[in-house]
């Protein structure tokens, strides 16, 4: 899959000191590092629990939530952990402003960075933006990814791997099916990545041929495409969001052809262990690729990823700052 | 009225020590809360005076105002008073978010909750909405309806009893009209609850037959269709903003016309008490429902009405974050 | 240039005791307090680089962001430098809001003093707009100018001011040039009018005849139409930034007809003294009224206005919350 940005330049995710800079993709990201974000996320965790929720590392600091593409779910996110952390944030939804105006990227960026911005939270359509902010920004500004083009989306990928963790324990002996359009989605990517650094022994994809990227073998995960024969025995299945734009257009047949094929149901289901988990990254399209009784259902910890996932978001901020 | 809304789900407010758990319509409310209530706004009035205004009643207290239907001005006022409590605030248009990706109500707040909400702030175009929220949520969360629908729209009825309250003392021997559309005024119902429930003799509607609902008289409203026979000795009068989309529609003939009828003059006004005092929710028409020299006369009380809504709004909050 | 804005209203930016009420415009401010701006600001630039940014002079306070007219960045930099004074900032843009629903200026203006606002930060596209707030409102309440028509940009004049007098230590014999669409510019105005109370001994305006107002060599401004005659010996160049609605007109022949004449190039540049600075308000249109070369070279200092920015905008609220 690494040929898919291929183009995307060398990551200067790390600084001399071997510590985390940036987050830009868990790809390449030392199993150490991606171990130091779960142990912090864990102490967040209950701090979130507590009367008052907030603690301040980052007091002071401005964190830039810089969204090129509107996300109010992601953005939201990362707005309560940079307050919990006690940061000041700036929201900026980008296509409506300077953008208009013809500024460039770089330009906009060496703006923000001249009203001392510590920290610049990033979500672009393109593949690859926020690496040409974090080389272009100064020593002390840190660069969070928080999803480019069909790239990459870490704090999604770290987020999975603490739920997983959570119920799991260990990742040494799981079996792992990520199911859907795999091709286009930046989720996918970055859980494969993390999964393979955790020394998850054996992760599977499951979708139409359409949909899943030609090379994925070379990285040592498995491809089904009947869901049944992709789910028989796994430990943790990962939901993957269909965008309804796939439905219109020639990859698809339609929503009603997709469940029957790869919506997650009870009877489907029943092929994994049976302590097995169900995730998604939401906001999920209920009757397409999951249906609600497994969506609600016992297995489902989709509501424990988002809550996970402001104290990950802590623990990136609160990391990337210490530096 | 209440058959306005007779489809509504049986409201959910009070705890089961009979505590305000959410706040969703006046109908019903015990007449020792809602006095709760003004009690606890009239301290926080003094607070709103001060050089620094603020108060640490809600620190690390999460507040998502969520508007489903755009409205600034009551957003502002909900997050004015979010701050000077201390709580974190998180301003969501859902509009322009997670709906247009086909995400359910329910799902989102399910997520919303999931990022650790403490309180939701709701608005929504479609009565009930709120009370299907506050079904939902679980018991450490918090539901204020900031309008729904043509239903209720408490918080304005609180702080109207609160202006009220504050010009006239005591609500046991007044006459007050409510003027205008009505029909669909989510303001006259929260009003018409609030001011039986504290015990107000003699509540008047005034408006054409059009705008006024069937149904008052057995609440024991007075129905006037001829304003100068309404407002006669009146010591309150409430004017409703009319939506403009009502003088395009077979409702009403045009805007002078509804001025000469039911727009609030000195000369009308001169029917009333020689005290009384003249409250409209705002945003106003000026030569539509009001004249100029009445909403800027020394009886109109409407901009006081927008200081104590800060306050009323801070004593709400504080109330469900105390249980 | 006085006959532009003939028609303004006397300024009320004094108060009876001669401190700053509210900031208008930079014209007959006096030149002591313009001093007292750019001495505040260079307090407040070391907060700026100190690890926690935040100073507790508007704690309490709530500074509203009025924006009639839209431009994150302003009103970012109007943010920062609130929170940094730990205010809370309220930001409105005011198009998508009460004015849809036909309420007037003043009316949302009294609405929000209602809400306790303690200080106004007013974009409007109609020159004078600040003027009839700053009129409106209560003593205790404050505008800010953020940009009115084509009439005042006061803190961008000030944060220009502060920028050369950083560099340049002295105004007492200075050369400064203004490039551009003078005649629109709100930038070019307020600059004129700090350069001349500051004592600056030689201002030049340089730009073609349809964008050069009249009448400005009766303030003691120098016109040329010819740019190399304009940068001779200069000490410092301001660009202004081209609208593209002028290049759309027939006020301008192309955009590579402009930067032929008007655009910075090194090569023009080479006129002004050695040593000589460049600044421009952004946000740039690069190859059309500047260069990159330019742009990003060592004589430019267009980011550290931005940074100035900030500091200067805390010191102008800091001094109005003090009165």
């Amino acid at each position: 899959m690494a040929v898919e940005y291929a183009t995307m330049p060398s990551h200067p995710q790390l600084n001399k000191r071997g510590e985390l800079q940036h987050l830009l993709t868990i790809e390449g990201l030392p199993r150490a590092i991606v171990t130091q974000i779960l142990d912090t996320a864990q102490s967040f965790v209950g701090v979130s629990e507590r009367d008052v929720k907030k603690v301040p590392l980052l007091r002071g600091k401005q964190v830039f939530n810089l969204f090129f593409e509107n996300s109010t779910r992601t953005r939201t996110t990362f707005e309560i952990a940079a307050k919990r952390l006690s940061a000041d944030v700036i929201n900026l939804n980008v296509s409506t402003s300077s953008a208009a105006k013809g500024e460039s990227l770089l330009d906009t960026i060496d703006n923000l960075a001249a009203m001392q911005a510590d920290m610049f939270v990033v979500r672009h359509a393109s593949s690859g933006a926020p690496y040409l902010i974090a080389q272009h920004v100064a020593e002390h500004v840190h660069v969070v990814n928080a999803g480019d083009g069909r790239h990459a989306h870490p704090t999604q990928g770290l987020l999975d791997m603490y739920t997983i963790r959570h119920f799991k324990k260990d990742f040494s002996n799981l079996r792992v099916a990520i199911v859907g359009d795999v091709l286009h989605s930046r989720v996918a990517r970055s859980d494969i990545h993390a999964l393979t650094t955790l020394g998850v022994p054996e992760v599977r994809v499951v979708g139409p041929k359409t949909l899943i990227p030609g090379g994925l073998e070379h990285m040592g995960v498995r491809v089904y495409h009947d869901m049944r024969e992709g789910l028989r025995g796994v430990d943790v299945v990962i939901m993957l969001r269909l965008q309804s734009e796939r439905m219109r257009g020639a990859l698809l047949p339609s929503a009603q052809e997709y469940f029957k094929h790869y919506g997650l149901t009870e009877e489907k289901l029943a092929m994994a262990e049976p302590d097995c988990i169900v995730m998604h990254p939401g906001p999920m399209n209920r009757g397409v690729e999951i249906e609600s009784a497994v969506a609600d259902g016992p297995r489902s910890v989709i509501l424990d990823q988002v809550t996970f996932g402001i104290a990950v978001r802590m623990a990136v901020m609160s990391i990337l700052a210490a530096h």
